[in-house]
């Protein structure tokens, strides 16, 4: 999806921390940066990264998310990544023998907000591509968070984990309601708009014979007015319509040109 | 993050539609695959690909969404894709001048929850890589969609604007709250358990003269009780507790090995 508007200019909101723990693929950490920059998270921090840092796979995946991926920091151990937070979630698809409480993404988002709102540091712990998080991380962490996943296909990709905790995260902060740009319907048309046309349509319809049964005219009044109120028409569109209302009653004055007139 | 069960079999539930219109990149394509599998989705649609189909770089990169792959249908125009369809939302990141309501992905996922679950058919529309939908394909929606982006990183790859939809459409119909699993965490510990650690503490504490203030013991006590009822501890981790106390408290009877009994 393009979209992205240049002019605007990145904001730095206080947000979640996105840890990965020694991340195999640079790939992933650039589609990482990048999930995290469309959402508005930019502190991305890395506990001993496979490939080292920087990572030019990194980079070129991370799409010009550049203003997360220069922030970066790397760190030798998960202890020394989350040591100025306090609110940690384990993210992690397999159930842990641990007595951690397990939360959903819309749960786990909720409290992220409120905990950040309150001026406190927080973040979310990702494990590696092939086998996660260690037990001992995921004790490091105050809950854990799994996603709703379909039970026979629950393996996600790191960058689409983090997609949807950071579009979550989004969605329940008061950025939230904030889409990029709202819809730019016109103003419905006055009921009195409205009325004419209901009232240009039916005396139309009045004069070619169209209420067959002149018992059921009332009911099918109704249901034409009910079918035309629906649309919630602009006053223009009502114009519009009753233009094409006029554009063709007119065919009735006009001669059926496949009739030739007959000789007496 | 690993964790498919294959013991579980995929169910085919009525869900969504994604249809891909002129998808360039194979890739994206199977990407698009892995994450409609990972929430459940599972009708992708293909509107004439560069490559054509099937596509090898569609197929590896599904990481074995096969169920999707086998199903794909591609279908040279959208209207035809969309013909069996009665409600399709098109989703863009860019503004558009037509009269057209504009959703955000939760307020789509709950009418599209709701469409679904009355038997009714319904599809999300989805452009091309590099410039989205046209305007006359998005004139054959019934509204549309864009994501509360960053409004200056706004660019999403198509398969995690499916997947954010598609997690959205999961989290809102009836299977949304259930995750693939739920803590372990034991009962609580009874009130008498808890009362028995606090007793056990604080008569501990009076022995060691922690209390130097008596006036101050009902304040200092009251605040012990509230720090450890916060854990809500089970009856386990109260013995284990009792136990912590006891050892460290046995110190207290052992001459401190540090001391040397003086000769009188």
């Amino acid at each position: 999806m393009a979209g992205t508007d240049s002019s605007q200019e990145i904001v730095f909101r206080p947000s979640p921390a996105i840890i990965l723990c020694e991340p195999q693929l640079g790939e992933n950490i650039g589609t990482t940066a990048r999930a995290m920059a469309n959402f508005g998270l930019w502190d991305l921090r890395l506990v001993n990264p496979r490939d080292g840092w920087p990572n030019e796979r990194a980079i070129a995946a991370a799409s010009r998310a550049n203003h997360v991926i220069a922030r970066v920091r790397v760190f030798a151990t998960v202890e020394e990544a989350i040591a100025d937070l306090t609110l940690v979630y384990a993210t992690t698809a397999r159930r842990r023998d641990l007595q951690k409480p397990v939360l959903g993404p819309d749960v786990a988002a909720q409290r992220l907000v409120g905990h950040i709102e309150g001026g406190r540091g927080a973040g979310l712990l990702f494990g590696r591509e092939r086998w996660g998080l260690y037990n001992e991380e995921v004790a490091l962490s105050d809950a854990i968070v799994t996603l709703p996943v379909e039970a026979a296909f629950a393996s996600l990709n790191i960058a689409q984990a983090v997609l949807v905790l950071a579009y979550e995260w989004r969605r329940q902060s008061d950025l939230g309601a904030a889409l990029p740009f709202t819809d730019t319907l016109a103003e419905p048309a006055s009921k009195a708009e409205l009325i004419g046309l209901f009232n240009h349509l039916e005396e139309t319809l009045d004069r070619t014979g169209f209420f067959t049964a002149p018992d059921k005219r009332p009911t099918v009044v109704n249901n034409l007015r009910a079918m035309l109120s629906r649309g919630n028409f602009s006053a223009q569109e009502v114009r519009t319509l009753r233009g094409v209302i006029s554009s063709i009653d007119r065919k009735h004055e006009r001669p059926d040109p496949r009739r030739t007139p007959r000789k007496e």
